[in-house]
């Protein structure tokens, strides 16, 4: 199995595309509305989080979105969503291209979320984790009236350390026990897993968000984890202790979220299921999708406003999708 | 995938050996203490039915009972937890040994449970489903005081309806959605598995039992099934809807005999979840063993006392086990 050490462990490969759009535009890329192009795929828990923070800061009219399909093979994301087999503005039937088109001899992954400069199609960046950092800060200017402030100043700090256990041990900590290649290194990994849910549910418990009493970036990275867990983590990485459902703190947490305008309606149910089950021969070799869990769910109330809270702050919730899920995508 | 025919559904092989001891010894083997061993494995439902059975007659003493480990290879079932690998008394490192004893050229499934002529060392029966019956019928002058009528002459019809589509869209349902060749081939078994709980569940809403108001057959046949359900078919055979634990009338059921004497002090959790994981390479490629689900929950009050039935009719409940599950492969 790929990116999996001596012992078992799996290791992410973080060697992503560093070059940043600036407001200064100092790496080359300035911001500038219409110049470039966010790529996604809906399943994608990385690329998930820039669908989010796009649509809370309403950037759809300055930032353009190419939305690849589920599955891919070895050469990564395409995109057979489109008509034509081919994204609209780029002209490309696979993402790879634009990452060829800027660096021709590329050799690491082609990942989503990827922002490519569409004058030249080449890629800019695939660094997800400073993708949605840039889209709050850099992008300030265009954010649209009311946009929610996902990373104050005066939070940063906390959302910073929250973010980076929340990375390591449930983010990523999802896939390190999926892709285990040792009984011990898949033990560590859940082990690790459900301690820090543990944790995150008994702050949560008395608070409505996990960094200040709004919704910020720390928010957004948990939630697209916890949006797969039952429909694909729980069984397909083995992450079965309990499913998210019988977390009730966090599975609360969750659906306030799901409910909370620019988060659920980004959710594509569908192609997260058909993408971990059918890309991940390695571990489900029959590449057979299940047909459970039932996810009606994910509307029940949550009760959450009893803690109090502000979700958007100052700031007021988003309009309806511009690009909404697919019918019979979501949870109904 | 073996069994699979060409629609990708899964056939199992039901070609049993039909020799049958019986009290009258029509086919050569009459009912004689001390002269039979039953072979199982505490991780196969099938033979888990014959433990149980055997356990509420009370026919230790009669018939021993001799135990393979959880896992095994292409030839099958071994001796792996005896003392120097070798079944104590038939001496053989396989249970095939007793196949080919009888049948040099045999090439069917080498399956638990089995019943083993001890004065030849070869195999009489592996007919899971006349095994219990005969255990019921044939050695009833073996029977202990109190043991409860599981196979009542006036309640026998029914029970044979209920067994046949329980069976059918239950007991090898979660096969047929766990093996299923094709994705059409997994969602039939997934909703006929599905629609069948959905009607038992209904019907154990105001009835205790399955058939009557004392435990049966039928209860034992459906038992072992759902005793594996949430440790086993739920991620392994993706038959995951929903969790037995999140259907509240089975549940109860599941959890009332469970806790009634001969049924869950029969059940190994460990020997059941390294089983499945570790011998189905063909769906669980990494033989990676999940650390979940949390089982203790199998001891939670059930309230099915409020429902009247005597579970063991006229007669008494089976003493403490002669052949304990290991300490630690239970539910605490």
């Amino acid at each position: 199995m790929a990116y999996v050490n001596p012992s078992g462990e799996y290791n992410r490969d973080q060697r992503y595309i560093s070059t940043r759009i600036t407001e200064d535009g100092r790496d080359g890329y300035p911001v500038e509305p219409g110049r470039y192009r966010l790529i996604v795929a809906r399943a994608c828990p990385w690329a998930n989080r820039a669908i989010i923070v796009r649509r809370l800061l309403g950037l759809e009219d300055v930032l353009s979105m190419g939305i690849a399909g589920p599955t891919h093979d070895k050469r990564s994301w395409t995109f057979d969503l489109d008509p034509g087999g081919r994204d609209p503005v780029l002209g490309y039937e696979r993402l790879q291209e634009a990452f060829l088109a800027r660096f021709p001899d590329y050799d690491k992954g082609i990942t989503v979320p990827a922002i490519v400069d569409i004058p030249t199609g080449q890629v800019v960046t695939n660094d997800f984790a400073q993708i949605t950092i840039d889209l709050s800060l850099e992008w300030a200017k265009y954010h649209r009236a009311g946009a929610p402030a996902l990373y104050p100043a005066e939070l940063r700090e906390q959302i910073d350390k929250v973010n980076r256990f929340v990375f390591a041990d449930v983010n990523n900590g999802v896939y390190r026990a999926g892709f285990a290649g040792s009984q011990e290194a898949y033990e560590q990994a859940y082990e690790r897993l459900f301690a820090r849910l543990d944790k995150l549910s008994d702050h949560l418990t008395s608070h409505r968000y996990l960094v200040g009493d709004t919704i910020t970036e720390a928010d957004v990275r948990l939630f697209t984890t916890l949006a797969r867990f039952d429909a694909v983590y729980h069984g397909h990485f083995k992450c079965n202790r309990s499913k998210l459902s019988e977390m009730p703190v966090l599975w609360a947490y969750a659906r306030d979220l799901f409910q909370t305008p620019g988060f659920g309606d980004t959710i594509d149910f569908v192609d997260i299921k058909k993408h971990y089950y059918v890309v991940h021969k390695d571990i489900n070799p029959t590449q057979i999708v299940p047909a459970g869990p039932d996810l009606r769910n994910w509307l029940d109330p949550h009760g959450r406003e009893s803690l109090g809270g502000r979700p958007f702050g100052d700031g007021t919730p988003p309009p309806p999708p511009r690009e909404p899920v697919p019918a019979g995508h979501g949870v109904i």
